[in-house]
């Protein structure tokens, strides 16, 4: 099977840019002598999961393979389905949430959950199976989590006694930095507001062995993990638009795309109408952030290259997205039917949209592998 | 079982509301004496399709039960796995997409085409089974489609010959209209266009029996469609905060929200943190043209009232959705784990990362089926 055989819109892995993501992260925490925990969020795939965690020492060695971060339950569920057993559940937990981890976790699952709440802590106590439990820490972003010096973070260790493993934060605010010393001084901040915390918790006498930290821009761009146990980050396998543009990924590491079919053209408008619209590409505009807003997404060839040009998807209706061509393409007009691929502004909400990925190798056009995605929750 | 036992974020279906709404638009094709073929892209359901062509006066006689419109191939082979056999598939057709087409067709489906280009008319007529076609007009969207009076249009009837069944418009427009004057005017657009068109094809010798127009704003405000034989709507049977804007509907007549969990207050802050983010309910940002920003969506109570003031998700992470809470509710912080229901932007764009329905009748919270949906292409 070749990508010009497949249906449309569908999306396309590149599994040797993807390689080449993953291999860079796990540097990255090679070098810091920090575990990496691959967030599955974006993938939602056990063969990618299965292509990160062979990377970790451990792994290599024939030893642990390591954990992953899961973003749903509904990929906790799956993960644990085809073997995986050490997840941590990012999202904060609800009490009524507990009973499904708990159902999971006795089947043989390992999921750590999260909290920065009272209640819910007590809640876990007292919870029959209760699950390893990270305290969220607030280290900048202001989405969730406590702020290191809280003393409620004290209060909830308190609650959650030995369920307590440890503290997390996510350095989501570095999506806001758009240079490398931006980043890294957010970086700082997720450590030391998580080591802080946790040299507290450990001044109370709680053992809190986990110190984990991570977004795909602070994790490259840190100069010490010092304190910390482990890294999490997700987008960085696939990379898009967005992380090209504030510099946590070269351009050409994109690894994910939407192949899509011309279903119109109009030569004297210089546009031509395609089958990948708001569904296939997702609405995200997060590149409208930056020096070049890319609209819903670029068009490239179908070796992924940028040969067409600054053309851009410029509207996405929901099954039609309008491409403004490069004026320098003059009056290119492909034929109806005729191929292209693109490269999305975000891929965790691009690849959102599609349950499955076409896996290819090289430039030969040839599909190698078909592996699901699990969506929903 | 109960709203308040459901795992969240999950898409909640009110059956009444539905069907007030499939009854209105119903009223509106009978009142105009033309065919209602109900577009499935938004529902994507064998359910609601099944209610809105219930309402067919054809079919309330035992008779024929009328057509649907579709966006996808997906929809197309679900639906006719169904029974269903009179599709309109509403994007233009490539040559690489007549196979499924014929397979489908060849199994007893009738899936009529549309296309605005010669030589996709020539393989359709190639085709050792071609599907009827309509020729798409652009009657001011200029989105697809040929103008009314474009010679093209006659030269792509001659190649398509006995495959040409009529025109179809969609007077997508209407969307940027504010005042039922606009959509009026755009609804005259539509029709006018259409009309102009195919007396001219019936001038050339060509049958051409079908006048289909629609979108659910211009299909509202018509006021006459005389030489219109079908009318195609979709977004009208949920309904969703834009349409209410515009005035395509009432405030009141949303039929699908998003139920979620708080993960997370700061009552300081007033806000709420929420487990609909950004998959759960698109990045879609619709609202943002009107008069009234609702963010990613309003916050409504258990029963979908909006008793909670202007409580909107301001910012939409993948997992998590920040909610900014109306003033007047003070330091109001419901504990983790309470359920609220958000009205979305974009109905068709929200449902699309659920894979069900979950389905109510009334104020009671009873959750009295569940209904599948065809996602995908």
């Amino acid at each position: 099977m070749r990508l010009s055989d497949l249906p449309t819109p569908c999306l396309v892995l590149d599994r040797r840019v993807l390689a080449r993501n993953l291999n860079v992260m796990a540097q990255v925490a090679s070098y810091h002598g920090v575990a990496l925990r691959p967030h599955m969020k974006t993938a939602k795939s056990i063969d990618v999961a299965r292509m990160a965690l062979a990377l970790n020492p451990g792994a290599a060695a024939g030893g642990e393979q390591g954990g992953v971060t899961v973003s749903t339950l509904a990929e906790a569920e799956y993960f644990a389905g085809h073997g995986l057993s050490d997840m941590l559940y990012a999202v904060g937990i609800t009490p009524q949430k507990l009973d499904q981890v708990a159902k999971l976790n006795t089947a043989g699952a390992d999921i750590i959950v999260i909290t920065d709440d009272a209640t819910v802590a007590s809640a876990i106590a007292a919870h029959p199976a209760p699950p390893r439990t990270l305290i969220e820490i607030d280290t900048g972003e202001h989405r969730g989590g406590l702020f290191p010096d809280d003393p409620m973070v004290l209060d909830i260790a308190a609650r959650l006694g030995p369920n307590l493993v440890g503290v997390m934060t996510h350095g989501g605010h570095s999506y806001g930095a758009r240079s490398v010393p931006e980043m890294r001084q957010t970086a700082e901040q997720e450590r030391l507001g998580c080591v802080h915390a946790v040299s507290r918790l450990r001044a109370a006498g709680h053992p809190a062995p986990i110190v984990s930290i991570g977004s795909s821009p602070t994790a490259r761009a840190a100069t010490s993990m010092e304190g910390v146990t482990e890294l999490r980050a997700g987008v960085y396998m696939f990379g898009d638009l967005f992380q090209a543009e504030i510099g946590t990924h070269g351009p050409d590491d994109i690894a994910v795309s939407v192949l899509t079919s011309v279903i119109g053209n109009r030569p004297s408008q210089r546009r031509l109408l395609v089958d990948a619209g708001a569904i296939a590409l997702s609405k995200d505009r997060s590149t409208q952030a930056t020096a070049n807003d890319y609209g819903f997404g670029i068009l490239a060839d179908m070796q992924g290259r940028r040969s067409l040009g600054r053309s851009i998807v410029r509207t996405a209706y929901q099954e039609h997205g309008v491409v403004e061509l490069d004026p320098q393409l003059g009056t290119f007009a492909p034929p109806i039917g005729t191929k292209f691929r693109v490269l999305p502004n975000h891929t965790c909400l691009t690849a959102a949209a599609h349950d499955r990925y076409f896996v290819i190798e090289d430039d030969s056009e040839t599909v190698t592998a078909i592996w699901p995605r699990v969506n929903g929750w």
